[in-house]
């Protein structure tokens, strides 16, 4: 098995109401490629979120008290604080600038990925409001103009605990299952293997990552030659029950 | 940019003291496969500690009485818990079945990453006693062979806080810096990006894992036409120092 992994150049910057499949699709066509069956469309949080208008501009929120206290003893802007708090299911850690929780989503990242990057002056924008829902729709709008079989990922950039570094994670999935579970299957000495369920879709996720960069505006990859498994599956699958965390 | 990631098939079965650069060499020959400069090597944990000769037999093991008890809370073997607390530096956490350790090599994973998946009945494998330096043999044993600027990565396969399922992540590093650091860069908007610094090489651990598989026996994966910076780094780069971990 040969995976292909490559990026979808000249998607245009994305603004509110923007149809992401249709120009997915217009930019493929134009380096004269079409998507095929079985291909993952890997798509950065950033333009959906975009598109669906979760943007925010910091000269409309009005800070909480707890807010302004949180950025006082973090040295942040409390605009922004409580525009993180809005998306905020639970505080996990604060220490020094660093403000890790884990979102209504279930994800576990820093400032609820509330991000600025790649946005208008003055402007933040939030995570998608249902990451699974929004991978559904552009899988919907792509098999409409494509009639292939496709899967779908949502990703993100976090940190993790123990390691330097961030790594892309996927948040939302459609069209796939997010695991690849090996428990049950016997390994090379005829071994039962007992604790392995890879997480696939974090493994595009980063793998995909790696022709996207940061800076260069590739905001869609697509992953070619992986057999996911076809049972429907979702981003928040991967969000660890908190009963059975142990860092959280 | 375009990623190619495949397999090395028909490596054979490693044992102790097998030349690992040879054994890669002569099954790309076999697969009409060539190295290419700026490849990446990326290879499984377990063949290293089995060349390595990092094996232990479980018969020979005298647990202490701290594995005792331990185990005996764990339910689990107490010669593996000893095997264990010997590659552990401090222990991370305790619960049920789960024990999550910082080894030797500052590393935060289950059991320290000793293992019995794929070795032979009555044995576990252990961690490469120094991964950085295992990595860099094989790569010089590679270059010998072949002339070609190479990167190699040596992967296992982890859990993670707060994320369901596993993914590969890279143990040791050589030819190649571990990061791809974009703080300083400007993002299409012209921000400056302050904090994006990518675990690049966790990123083509997790891309690689996913030709590999775990059953079938592919424990050696090329990731091609990824452009990694050339300064040198290792695996210990990406252990996250404790005083700035909010997870140890």
């Amino acid at each position: 098995m040969a995976l292909t992994v490559f990026g979808v150049e000249g998607i245009p910057l994305v603004k509110e109401g923007d149809n992401i499949p249709r120009l997915i699709y217009e930019a493929l066509e134009k380096q004269g490629q079409q998507l095929q069956d079985k291909d993952i469309v890997v798509v950065t949080q950033k333009i959906v979120s975009k598109a669906e208008g979760r943007v925010t501009k910091l000269d409309t929120v009005t800070p909480s008290k707890f807010a302004y206290e949180i950025a006082e003893s973090m040295d942040k802007d409390p605009r922004i604080v409580e525009v993180v708090l809005g998306d905020t299911a639970r505080v996990i850690r604060m220490k020094g600038k660093v403000l890790i929780v884990e979102t209504r989503h279930g994800h576990v990242c820093a400032n609820a990925g509330v991000d600025f990057s790649n946005v208008e002056d003055g402007h933040v924008t939030l995570l998608p409001e249902d990451p699974d829902k929004s991978a559904t729709e552009i899988r919907d709008g792509l098999i409409d103009l494509t009639r292939k079989k496709l899967g779908v990922i949502i990703t993100d950039t976090w940190g993790r605990a123990w390691r330097l570094g961030q790594v892309d994670f996927a948040i939302g999935v459609a069209g796939m299952s997010p695991f690849r579970d090996y428990r049950g299957e016997t390994d090379m000495m005829g071994h039962i293997l007992s604790v392995t369920n890879i997480a696939a879709v974090d493994e595009i996720a980063a793998a995909a990552e790696l022709v996207k960069g940061k800076a260069e505006g590739v905001p869609v990859v697509i992953v070619r030659g992986y057999d996911y498994i076809e049972t429907d599956g979702k981003g928040a699958d991967l969000v660890r029950p908190i009963e059975e965390d142990l860092f959280r």
